[in-house]
């Protein structure tokens, strides 16, 4: 399946032959459908009439463009299809006659009232991959439970892990239960395209944005499963290395990493403190964590004598990890996100690139924005609305459907 | 390439067909290859002599148990191998040769200075898809900067976004750059096999966890590329929508979700309080982020009256989105999880399922656990000691092998 005029922008990559038909909106599903783009797939986007996916009107904005929707519709093609209305389901069946995957994000139960569930779309294209994400998956009883990002991270216990011991329950400063839930479904869709190169056979993906954060949970997760009790939060510190923290410098905090006793001989004599390794309360890794509280004490003792900078060169060149604590503009101006083409220009607006890099593909410093309402309506409903020849005639739309 | 007797307690999944050779070590790694361990692939993993990969010896335990190196090598098969020693570097070597996937995360240069970089592999195995999970990538200034979870997620940004305003930047309470490049170095890998079915190469896939957090970094990464300015930490609220925050009620925090004006509404007559849907300070979602403090004391105010409990079963009523803020253990009971195949059990220990959910696959409660140090020693040296009939014979080992 060709790609068209309006994808030449974009790179090649693994999925050049995909056309992709995305029904997703606002963060979660199209963060997916964004790597699967980014990697050579054809994405449509189907919108709805009126003001299309509801991020077009969320800011920031750079001019009359959504940051927030330009970040995760980049390279795509955009068509509003009203799919209540029978010449435009005549329109996304043709597409999906064609098309290697389907995604939505709808709440579970609205593909079926549309006459489009999985099994009604199988029927009409046996070989297609229909991935679907929710908030709490097709399944169970909070499956139609509104899952709003905030909603899955609070649930998740993501939140009650994240936060300092005296503070309260703090959010991810980012959509984390959103991008989880996107990045899995395209893993989904990855592996389900690879099995149909064996089997012929399309396949329904079913991710959820809290069953993805649940396997984000880690050490929390494991730490309730081994002694029956939920864990405490702990601020920035390792729950099982000491000093493994962010320190307070003269001027401003900054990460070490001590994994073992050897880097915190190497750390102790970095800082002018050689006698600390040799305190029996800090012997071992788990003496340090029984006396964690004065030995940060110890050290930010020496540290608050110096800048951040100071103890970064002195305790890199000693060979202990250290790392500066930066922010996001400290962070995207770094050399190495340049040198990793990790901050893209994609219509004219500068975003994160593609963390996904293969060789023999390009991954391209410029890419194809994301598409105006519409852009490509018109192209798109003349070339889905002819039959293709070798194609069935089209089914009759299921009786249930929504009007 | 077959399952061998110690795999059949796995489910059959999309990769059934493949073997992969995992070098991956502690957690980046091992939670990529254990998604592909889940999907039905076999993995070898292959640890150094001693005591294997860290985090056997990384608390918490049950038993003899590291549940950390439980959680990511559920389902794998362990050998031991000596790769400075020419005995198993020929078993090593015949491994790679019938393997579709390698999996190292090593400092970028380590695998070269054995002799064993991608292009020394592809030669013996052109269809090799081999995959580097890194801190900070293969190329660029910082590419062997020593790179723990904390260093990249402080060098980010993600832990300058977390946190209140008036608090300090913010670990995410898991090991969040870690995960994150463990699932896109899974996303790689997928792409690239499945690209292999038409181009039947392998190629090489470079996954930085720094990258892969940038990905993550949504609005904090656009908000600065719209201002120029880096974000701010903004607690528990939502940057773009009010009210869409953690609230107190009586009891306990929990958590509205309001998108739009006729939710505020809704909410607004739920808690007793419909005259503040007419307040001129929060008429539009643009007054509402404007007067965010006025209007988080007034909801206050209302909620402290009554528990969460109560707030969360009539403004659930009202149709607004809500949720509790549940604990680790809480989200553990949720019978969501239990319905969604969320809480498994391998090799007797409980831990997340697999969030990946794909029609035609089992998804077992029951899972094999994770391997002993070399459990699978000698029956893999012997199936990968003899040279496979169909294969060349092996090439002489580079000569700039670190001994």
């Amino acid at each position: 399946m060709s790609h068209t005029a309006q994808h030449e922008g974009n790179s090649k990559g693994p999925f050049d032959d995909l056309l992709v038909i995305d029904l997703t909106h606002v963060l979660n599903g199209p963060f997916g459908t964004t790597i699967l783009c980014d990697l050579g797939a054809r994405v449509i986007k189907i919108e709805p009439p009126g003001h299309g996916d509801d991020t077009r009107t969320y800011g920031p904005y750079v001019g009359d463009k959504s940051l927030y929707f330009s970040f995760v519709n980049r390279g795509k093609e955009s068509i509003v299809l009203n799919l209540k209305h029978d010449e435009d389901r005549a329109i996304f069946l043709n597409m999906v006659r064609q098309a290697d995957v389907l995604t939505e994000n709808f709440r579970p139960g609205t593909m079926a009232k549309l006459g489009f569930s999985y099994e009604a779309l199988a029927e009409i294209n046996p070989r297609l991959i229909y991935a679907s994400s929710s908030g709490f998956g097709q399944t169970g009883p909070l499956s139609t439970f509104p899952a709003y990002d905030t909603i899955v991270q609070a649930m998740s216990g993501i939140m009650d892990e994240t936060g300092f011991p005296d503070g309260p329950p703090t959010r991810v400063g980012t959509s984390l239960s959103d991008l989880c839930g996107g990045v899995f479904m395209f893993c989904g869709i990855a592996s389900a395209l690879y099995a149909r190169e064996r089997t012929g056979q399309g396949a329904h993906v079913d991710v959820a944005m809290f069953d993805a954060t649940l396997a984000f949970l880690e050490h929390g997760f494991m730490s309730y499963v081994s002694t029956g009790n939920a864990p405490q939060r702990i601020g920035n510190r390792h729950p099982f290395m000491a000093p493994f923290d962010v320190f307070a410098a003269a001027d401003k905090p900054f990460v070490i990493c001590c994994g073992n006793d050897h880097l915190f001989g190497l750390l102790c004599a970095a800082i002018g403190r050689p006698e600390l390794a040799a305190d029996a309360r800090f012997a071992t890794n788990a003496d340090r964590i029984a006396h964690e509280a004065q030995l940060k004490a110890e050290l930010e003792a020496a540290l608050s004598r110096e800048t951040a900078a100071h103890w970064l060169e002195v305790i890199h060149a000693a060979g202990v990890p250290v790392g500066p604590v930066l922010n996001v503009e400290e962070a995207a101006k770094l050399p190495q996100t340049e040198a990793r083409n990790m901050l893209i220009e994609a219509g004219g607006l500068r975003m994160p690139g593609n963390p996904v890099k293969i060789s023999g593909y390009p991954d391209p410093r410029v890419r194809t924005g994301a598409p105006t309402l519409d852009q490509h309506g018109a192209a798109l409903r003349e070339e889905f609305s002819a039959l293709p020849s070798a194609q069935p005639t089209p089914p009759t739309p299921q009786t249930d459907i929504a009007r």
